[in-house]
């Protein structure tokens, strides 16, 4: 049987983790997942993954692609054999057989990300590795205010960790709203992509801003931030333990043939 | 200051815990939360909870009271001086103080409980110690069908524990019902007072009945198995980690004086 490029849908709790990607030392989720894969097919197999998380983020529909040559296993049999092999707070929650050359990062489309928050004066033990507490509910029209006017095509300098160094940090921003259900505050954001730790770091800006505001402090428009370029501009970083990777989107591959005309995939329409 | 009564609210992660009760061996949340209380009063606080509940079950919202004769510290500081010497996965989400003699067993008037379900076909890792996976989505209807067919005043010998013994099996239930969300499925129960174990045989029945439904298995009323006073004709137990006490409920006592007159409290309506 010949290789075969497969999506895995993957989802994994992020707390006992020193982030995706593989490291000199820490355990982290790449780390496991090649490991079992590797296991599985006694050989080392190249993963590559839609969006690189950091220590402590979750996941709930990351998207990890392979080659497998395996010789009998299925697509359908595979997420069983994989998660037979991993840890518990790593599972593969779905695999689809994509066109040969599928990429999971520079084909992605869309990004979504969920930011999970708790009001409680002291915090719900069992979210304590889940959301961030906050101590008064949100204005959620205010904020939604300021999450709106970061929609669009922005550079996004003033929300990324100082750190970051890309060729370019203009992004596009599909979607960004917060909304509440009792004590549950959840921001989404969807876009083409992030920077480094750039949904964090506007959940901490547009949380601060809620709490100036209500001090009645006289804040600058969401549009003169990003005009600034400049990380002291914006606020802190919201903690990881908050953070989900909850989507990421692909062109429908669904049409298309496979190339060597066994399965429904194909060579890839380009 | 004379010893005052506080109901104080905890929330806990019962993952980590052999159950509330403090036994001869093992790790329970009366353990710490005692160990908490009396090392802020530097003597032994005996303390009373609203409902036992097994290991591995959650709380929201449970209540405990105490008697209390600390010299300095309000009413209003209390929680976060207990709090301070809780370890993360037990927390007093708050505290009011009630009139002397009020029982936190005793005077409940309702408790109420949720049970979290997951339809996956392997699990959300977040999610793993918090909500019973279940394969397929369950049919609300039918099962509030029979979710509704459990309220009222019933000998619910039939979804108790093996081991319980009481002097009366009956029990009065206000609500039943499950609820949807996505792929995330919540069952609501309250009532006067449980049955060991009763939530979780409930909750294990009703959704071994709705897999046989979906297999065309012709089944008996939920009525003839409350009838037939016998653990056999009901379903698997639910797993612990899906369950949450969530919340009970005591009389008014807002309108009364506290016995010594400095506090909104007063002598019990009695």
């Amino acid at each position: 049987m010949s290789a075969r490029t497969l999506f895995l849908t993957v989802g994994y709790d992020g707390t006992d983790f020193s982030g995706y990607q593989i490291q000199a030392a820490g355990r982290t989720v790449q780390g496991v997942l090649e490991q079992a894969i590797d296991h599985l097919h006694g050989h080392h197999v190249r993963t590559i993954v839609a969006g690189r998380t950091d220590a402590g983020v979750h996941a709930t529909n990351q998207c990890v692609s392979i080659m497998t040559d395996h010789p009998s296993i299925s697509v359908a049999d595979m997420a069983a054999a994989i998660n037979s092999r991993l840890p518990a707070d790593v599972r593969i929650l779905g695999v689809r057989e994509v066109p040969d050359g599928a990429h999971a990062r520079y084909d992605a489309l869309r990004r979504h990300y969920r930011y999970h928050m708790l009001v409680s004066p002291y915090g719900l033990p069992h979210l304590r590795r889940y959301a961030w507490r906050i101590p008064f509910a949100p204005d959620l029209q205010a904020v939604n205010r300021d999450a709106t006017a970061l929609i669009g095509t922005h550079d996004f300098t003033t929300f990324a960790a100082r750190r970051e160094k890309r060729d370019s940090m203009v992004r596009t921003i599909a979607y960004a709203h917060i909304d509440a259900r009792g004590d549950r505050v959840t921001f989404a954001i969807g876009a083409d992509g992030f920077l480094w730790r750039m949904v964090r770091s506007i959940v901490g800006t547009l949380m601060e801003r809620d709490r100036d505001r209500r001090r009645g402090v006289d804040l600058p428009d969401i549009r003169e931030l990003l005009a600034a370029r400049d990380r002291s501009q914006a606020g802190t970083t919201a903690p990881a333990w908050g953070l989900f990777l909850s989507g990421v989107d692909y062109p429908d591959w669904s049409g298309q043939t496979h190339s060597d005309g066994t399965a429904e995939g194909g060579a890839r329409d380009e």
